[in-house]
């Protein structure tokens, strides 16, 4: 099924405990499309860029099957650019420069050819943004997932309130799920998030794997624990885009295949972090996709069937 | 199989942010001692008490099948105790008090009945202690496991190193592996840690659950997601209670059983921290434990076979 995927198409410059890079390709919606790829095609995408976006960059992802008529190209505009810092524990930043450039102008317009998209990703952007890609919609998605961060929840929460109402599912971190509910205890945020509006919830917690909330029923999915995390840059886009990819690919949104969906997300992600930027998306083949599913089975498959004293 | 457990018997006074007991049952031989008495039973306890310690908390533990040959009875002197106040995170805790009394002159004495115990858990002691109750094994037994703490490597890291040599498994926390180790990442610390003597590591994480290394694999298994964590005391105990009562059970420490085991010993922590104490270990009943390992089979259950782009 045809997959619809909103967000930003960047520049980011990136230092971690590793090394650091000046300028590298970034922006959610090219981290969650490379994922993606690997599942879905055709990739209907939604953004901006200037006319510094590299082209070949632009035929890479067109060779995964990504359609641009959606991304505006602003020729005499500068892309997003972002530049971050990584501390040693790599589950914390700082952002050092965030110039908007051409996404202060963002105004998304849906293509006709996009409105057969059963399944749509609204990558983190300011809600009003993510609303507007909705309210173009002619008809009812089988899915919307959304992502979104602790920035938007500080200044726009009435807007972002409003979005969360009209989507299925909502990813967020464990920090940004406490903050949005006002609850410690990840099990009552979830409820409280989940009467805001989406009956799935993702809540994301690095190293420590993902949960997926639905109908009472939760799944644990591990991280795979790795010995180096190169660059965390687009683990969450990259997490994102695998689990809806795959969810178009199989056309389920049974919470069964969500759960492999998850583990397809969190498979994505931990390739993701093994090199700067989307370097290691880029060189993935469907082997090192088997093997690293087999990696998540070795992980978490057990026999619970116990033997109790009588 | 017969299992021996040395550790401290006690009583503890907590606070955390549900509420507070001045005067409570605790010790990491108790807690372990319950968890494990739902799967295997003798169990041979080695501890030192105070003339304090309560009858009727020995006879409720004597009915479980847990004896007290090598529990050293001082009549005249108190039982250890800890005061603790744990923070709103539950992760993390500070000792307000901790008065070893009768635990000071703690010099375990192995009685001959002991010597069958092929399960052997070592609580949470000075290390010169857990060496000490090895040195009077006749036989070595099946398994040996171990439990330690920070404390111990900041005071006694040479006398800790030693008795690592001498036993098949470690159980710390992942600050405790940081520490030991000198890694970050979990991994690597892992490959360090089991090269100093044990051959499998668990590695817990609190509310995110327990990783098991072994021979270059690893499994995860989640911590259950719980609506409040009442009281986290004695949840490390049980779980190594739960884990080695099941391994003496079923007498195979193949890694496919220990990873059962280490699911047992999650479902056993669960419900230690769902009351003050070991309350919530004395009512446990069989239903209870077959009703939670279902619960961890709905958390942890995926397919992860996937359809992939040809």
């Amino acid at each position: 099924m045809s997959l619809l995927i909103v967000g930003t198409m960047a520049f980011d410059a990136l230092e971690t405990p590793f090394g650091k890079v000046d300028r590298i390709i970034g922006g959610s919606a090219t981290y969650a499309a490379w994922a993606a790829s690997n599942f879905t095609q055709p990739i209907k995408q939604v953004s901006i860029i200037g006319g510094d976006f590299p082209q070949e960059e632009l035929d890479a992802l067109g060779a995964r099957g990504v359609v641009f008529d959606g991304v505006d190209v602003i020729k005499d505009g500068k892309s997003f650019f972002w530049s971050g810092r990584y501390h040693l524990d790599m589950n914390t930043r700082d952002s050092l420069i965030t110039d908007l450039n051409v996404l202060a102008q963002f105004d998304p317009k849906i293509p006709d050819s996009y409105q057969d998209c059963d399944y749509v990703m609204l990558g983190n952007l300011v809600p009003a943004v993510q609303a507007k890609v909705l309210d173009q919609l002619k008809h009812k998605p089988k899915l919307v997932i959304m992502d979104t961060m602790n920035f938007w929840m500080d200044i726009a929460m009435d807007e972002l309130k409003q979005v969360l109402k009209r989507v299925d599912l909502l990813m967020v971190n464990d920090g940004e799920a406490r903050q949005l509910s006002g609850e410690y205890s990840l099990v009552k945020a979830a409820k409280k998030i989940q009467a805001m509006g989406p009956k799935y919830l993702i809540i994301k917690k690095g190293e420590h794997g993902a949960l997926l909330f639905y109908d009472g029923k939760i799944f644990s999915c591990p991280a795979l624990p790795l010995e180096e995390v190169f660059d965390p840059t687009g683990a969450g886009d990259t997490f994102a885009g695998g689990f809806i990819g795959y969810l178009a690919r199989t056309d389920d949104i049974s919470f069964d295949n969500m759960k492999t969906a998850v583990v397809v997300g969190s498979a994505m992600a931990s390739f993701c972090v093994e090199k700067f930027g989307p370097t290691r998306m880029k060189e993935l083949t469907n082997e090192d996709l088997v093997n690293r599913m087999a990696e998540f089975t070795t992980l978490m498959d057990v026999n619970v069937e116990i033997a109790l004293i009588a």
